[in-house]
């Protein structure tokens, strides 16, 4: 059997994430449809981690099995004249067959992006986050910052979740302006549910001084995720990159 | 009567361009209709020029006349409720009786994007023109420059036009890359129908190596239109900046 690595681009707005869901398409299904088309075959698709509703992603990664003979250049050509425009596979590559999308990768690269202006905006509206309050970039750059390193990031994780172990090593985390947006960049080598967007969230009370960068650093360290803020909209958040 | 201008965004993809259309649904209109009901009076709007099915505008200007006594800030914010999320008011301000959005612009500046890549893009797919084939940027930046100064640009005008004088003054036009993209920015003293557009699909056979520079300005100087390419499809292209 063939280990087929993929990297796909999609525009998460008319989706209900990556992961196949009973009630409501979703990227996963589609790609594997399409996939089955051309193969002949059932595909089943393993991510680099599932994307949530509305999210982005720039440079998704998953693998299949595959028997088919079609090389990956035909493979990429045929999947992308059967995708909805709002999907497109990038690079399709024979990989070693220990390569695993989700075990394999050794960090990935979110961006989420704030839209920030008194008006909101018409052209980004599915790519943003707007809010109205100036933000103070520089000391929300200093609370990120504060994420770097080893952490149990139990106040940024959805509630409700299971038990698992939610230590994760953030490798990098800055915040950037450039002209109204404002993107908040960070490198991890695994993220819990709803992690970027609910650090966001706090990000945004940070920019708001509503908080200052050492209380943010205490609600990061209390692991009690009530303490921490609203959970960001799916819209503004891009998975960039995995690394492997 | 107050004379009030508007600044505007939108996203153009669902639109049948600026102008009112007897079948499909325009820019103005929708903008009329929000502004009437919060006037209670019949709006008409002047705009700085139309721009066509799936053009965008990141400041679109408009004026119109109203007797409504409501303050410009109250305008905006009631603007902005009514409004669909692809058209947002940026800027709303009582401006001299003699303002006129189309007659006193002094320029306009257009940006046409293509998104350079081997396969298309999901996240950009209504932002831009997917062109395939390796562009060279240098040498469409070369030809652009020819554009600079006052000249007939019939060769670049819509077929079947009307009568009128072709002759508009240029006063930047350059092609700038980033990543993927590759941005053809042009200033003039007015744009003939398609303009912009029919020097973009010109500028992609340069950037092909299709033609030279110096053919590129044989074609322009022919004042023939059957002699440029195609017409680069409508996504590509954003109203950029209207100036006074």
């Amino acid at each position: 059997m063939r280990n087929v690595m993929m990297v796909c681009e999609y525009d998460g707005t008319a989706y209900h994430g990556w992961q196949r869901q009973p009630n409501g398409i979703s990227i996963q299904e589609v790609l594997e449809e399409k996939l089955g088309l051309i193969t002949r075959e059932e595909i089943r698709l393993t991510a680099s981690g599932r994307t949530d509703a509305g999210v982005h992603a720039l440079n998704q990664v998953a693998n299949f099995r595959t028997k088919s003979t079609i090389g990956c250049e035909n493979l990429l050509k045929g999947i992308n004249s059967l995708l909805p425009e709002d999907i497109a596979v990038k690079i399709m590559s024979d990989v070693d067959d220990a390569f695993h999308a989700r075990y394999s990768a050794k960090s990935k690269v979110y961006v989420y992006r704030i839209f920030n202006n008194r008006v909101r905006s018409a052209l980004y509206r599915n790519y943003s986050w707007h809010l109205r309050t100036p933000l103070d970039v520089d000391v929300m750059n200093r609370a990120a910052k504060l994420l770097e390193g080893e952490h149990d990031f139990s106040s940024f994780c959805a509630s409700g979740g299971d038990a698992e172990d939610h230590t994760r090593t953030v490798i990098g985390s800055s915040v950037h302006t450039r002209g109204n947006f404002i993107s908040f960049t960070i490198e991890a080598n695994g993220f819990l549910r709803y992690m970027v967007r609910n650090i966001t969230g706090l990000l945004a009370d940070v920019g708001k001084r509503k908080i200052v960068p050492d209380e943010f650093k205490k609600i990061m360290c209390a692991k009690d995720r009530s303490r921490a803020g609203i959970t960001a909209p799916p819209q503004g958040l891009f998975l960039k990159e995995v690394r492997y």
